[in-house]
């Protein structure tokens, strides 16, 4: 199984490529790639939501994942905010979908949970845990891409769950 | 000067043109072509926002607009009406991006000003004063159709103004 995470931001929208290698001894996480799309902020809107639709969508087009999995959003943030930040994750989206690839959503709870084990967990915990899930060396950065790496992490435990209920 | 006019909705999108022809005694305008865009609610959001797309894409591409106008988003809304409201705009924004045609915003206040004269006029009102002002028999229909025609007339009286004054 292969999942392209996107932690979509106003300034930074982070993504990452998770993959299962099973093994005969265990399922193994590897992390194939990952990256941040920076929005350069001397750009229009439009022209920023249009690079990272191009960069989402050259990414997904290159790694060709089983599912797109995506941040379910915080809804405690203003309106103003919202609206900013739903604008980047209709393009993350439409990139999704003009890829021809299922999406998922994920509350940021359940990432952390999936995670870290812990729903409450910080930024820190989350990337340690993220480094140490896919055998990393070092600390994913920046966090935003860390961040989508956690996202591919909990669609897979919770793809793995419901498969290993649906076998019982 | 011809204007494409876009009404985000979450569940419909209007969309309308409007063009200036200027004759011996008058500058007139004139509507092109206008429409709806009724989201299927049994479709996931990624395939909403992808129709969302393709059908503005496929519609600024045959009209060729100067610009797109869109409405500055109402703050007033809660955080998860304008998150999905946001992913709309995001994704009309891409249109207009990826069609390489500038983007004017203007805030709802400002579009029945100028439309109906009037900033708190009511919907009926700015209905009727676009078909009056486009010269059409019939109120357009749906509302989100009349609104997107406001918003592209919204953005030909601004440019208008502003060449008298710097024609003075």
């Amino acid at each position: 199984m292969r999942v392209f995470g996107i932690d979509c931001g106003t300034e930074i929208t982070g993504w990452g490529v998770v993959e299962t290698r099973d093994s005969a001894r265990e399922a193994r996480l590897v992390c194939m790639a990952m990256g941040a799309i920076r929005l350069v902020k001397t750009k229009t809107t439009a022209q920023r939501l249009e690079q990272v639709f191009l960069e989402l969508t050259a990414q997904i087009e290159v790694w060709k994942p089983d599912t797109v999995a995506i941040e379910e959003v915080f809804y405690s943030v203003n309106a103003k905010s919202a609206l900013k930040l739903g604008q980047v994750r209709g393009v993350a989206l439409l990139a999704a979908a003009t890829q021809v690839r299922p999406v998922a959503e994920y509350a940021p709870l359940k990432i952390k949970s999936s995670v870290v084990g812990y729903g409450l967990a910080k930024k820190e915990q989350v990337q340690f845990m993220v480094a140490r899930l896919l055998g990393l060396d070092a600390v994913p950065e920046p966090a935003d891409a860390a961040d989508a790496l956690a996202i591919a992490i909990c669609h897979i435990h919770t793809a793995q769950t419901l498969l290993a209920q649906e076998a019982r």
